[in-house]
């Protein structure tokens, strides 16, 4: 073929973008467990909370990222080994989403003095996001690896489950620094950190400011991997004679 | 042509954006001009702030979702004139994008009691997509209505400055919604709206909140209209013999 694609700094791109998934991970952990008290589960609503950022972000943002990769990634594994791989990646990380959503909805219902649900826009987009996040899956799952549709309806759909993929990523990012930013006005300066307010930037803010910009450098660069043509993943020469499995 | 594109809703997406684009700076004008005390300069840097709001979004969602489009808007006219319009358009985005940081500077340097600045993650963010768009703007004029540099760099750069724009743009949605996050919090219930704090949203809150979704489908329009390849401009019969106005 003359039309070999380029691949170089392929490898280098996707590190990059596994550096920053587990760093985020990492500084969410870290915040939550160094700063916040720790974790707890009904107990304590308040140590409840911290699970929500934690699990949001191990879920929506860094499996979802690996899982929008793995077709780049395991270019030459056959496509359905990988179908099934992008499914059962994304499945963990609805069941991480809902049990960080389980623990946000928890810290405000048990709190002694509950806290409403659902007023903020961060609960709002994120909340559709959630949604969005599960019907593409059941649409996917349906489409792609239970192909009760018909082949025509399948063509008309990837590209948009191959646009909403990476839009809906985009806004579980969106919505994540707008919940560290709620996060770090209400926490930061409250006693557990010597009344240091986020406008005097302690060392917390610090981290909260990097996990942000660290959210935002791994949509650009899982942006980047995914809309390079050169990064697409080309069929193997079996898959060019069985459409079926596009 | 067999490759005739599928130009079938364009125009109404396109319409969609510019209702979604106006409506954020209509409803970002109400919040700041109805809820939060209206707009003025330097006399009064409470109410010079709300001119921070308004200025980002006519300029770095509003203007520059728009000099976006205008390659397909335009898709009959000469690309020269549609780069120039591009660019010009973007001027004006940079031109409402220093204005309104200038708003916010002054309005915690001469505030009574200064407010710190730089501290935030909106900040941090906001301050980064500004300096992104500048030098977009900066290294787009050079190479493609100034072309001091070789073709052959040009073709390097122009898929980077494609990608660049679109993920900057998305970088201002992000960094407005926190900014909207930040004031929602500091200002509902504030003795101006009778005390009715953000969290039992009222009338302001619900505003606050859907701006934060407009911009959000914004963002989805025109990321779809921008990355759906039907919707590209294919060169005119002329253009395809001047490779130098690529």
């Amino acid at each position: 073929m003359d039309s070999q694609p380029n691949l170089r700094l392929f490898t280098g791109w996707v590190l990059i973008a596994q550096v920053l998934g587990l760093t985020s991970v990492i500084l969410v952990a870290v915040w939550m467990g160094s700063y916040r008290g720790g974790f707890a589960w009904q107990e304590d609503p308040g140590r409840e909370f911290n699970y929500h950022p934690l699990f949001m972000i191990i879920g929506l943002v860094f499996l979802y990222g690996d899982a929008i990769l793995v077709y780049r990634v395991f270019r030459n594994e056959r496509k359905m080994y990988v179908k099934i791989l992008h499914g059962v990646v994304q499945a963990f990380a609805l069941l991480f989403a809902a049990v960080g959503l389980k623990a946000v909805f928890d810290s405000h219902n048990l709190a002694e003095k509950p806290i409403p649900n659902m007023y903020s826009l961060h609960s709002w987009l994120g909340l559709t996001t959630v949604i969005l996040f599960g019907l593409q899956w059941v649409f996917g799952f349906v489409s792609f690896l239970w192909p009760k549709v018909a082949l025509s309806m399948r063509t008309i759909y990837k590209p948009i489950h191959v646009y909403f993929g990476l839009a809906i990523f985009v806004m579980a990012i969106a919505t994540s620094l707008m919940g560290i930013t709620e996060k770090a006005f209400f926490s930061v300066g409250s006693p557990s950190y010597k009344g240091v307010p986020y406008s005097a930037l302690p060392a917390e803010g610090v981290i909260i400011n990097i996990l942000g910009m660290v959210l935002v450098a791994l949509g650009l660069v899982v942006g980047y991997i995914i809309t390079n043509p050169d990064y697409e993943r080309q069929p193997t020469p079996e898959e060019e004679h069985i459409p079926l499995d596009q």
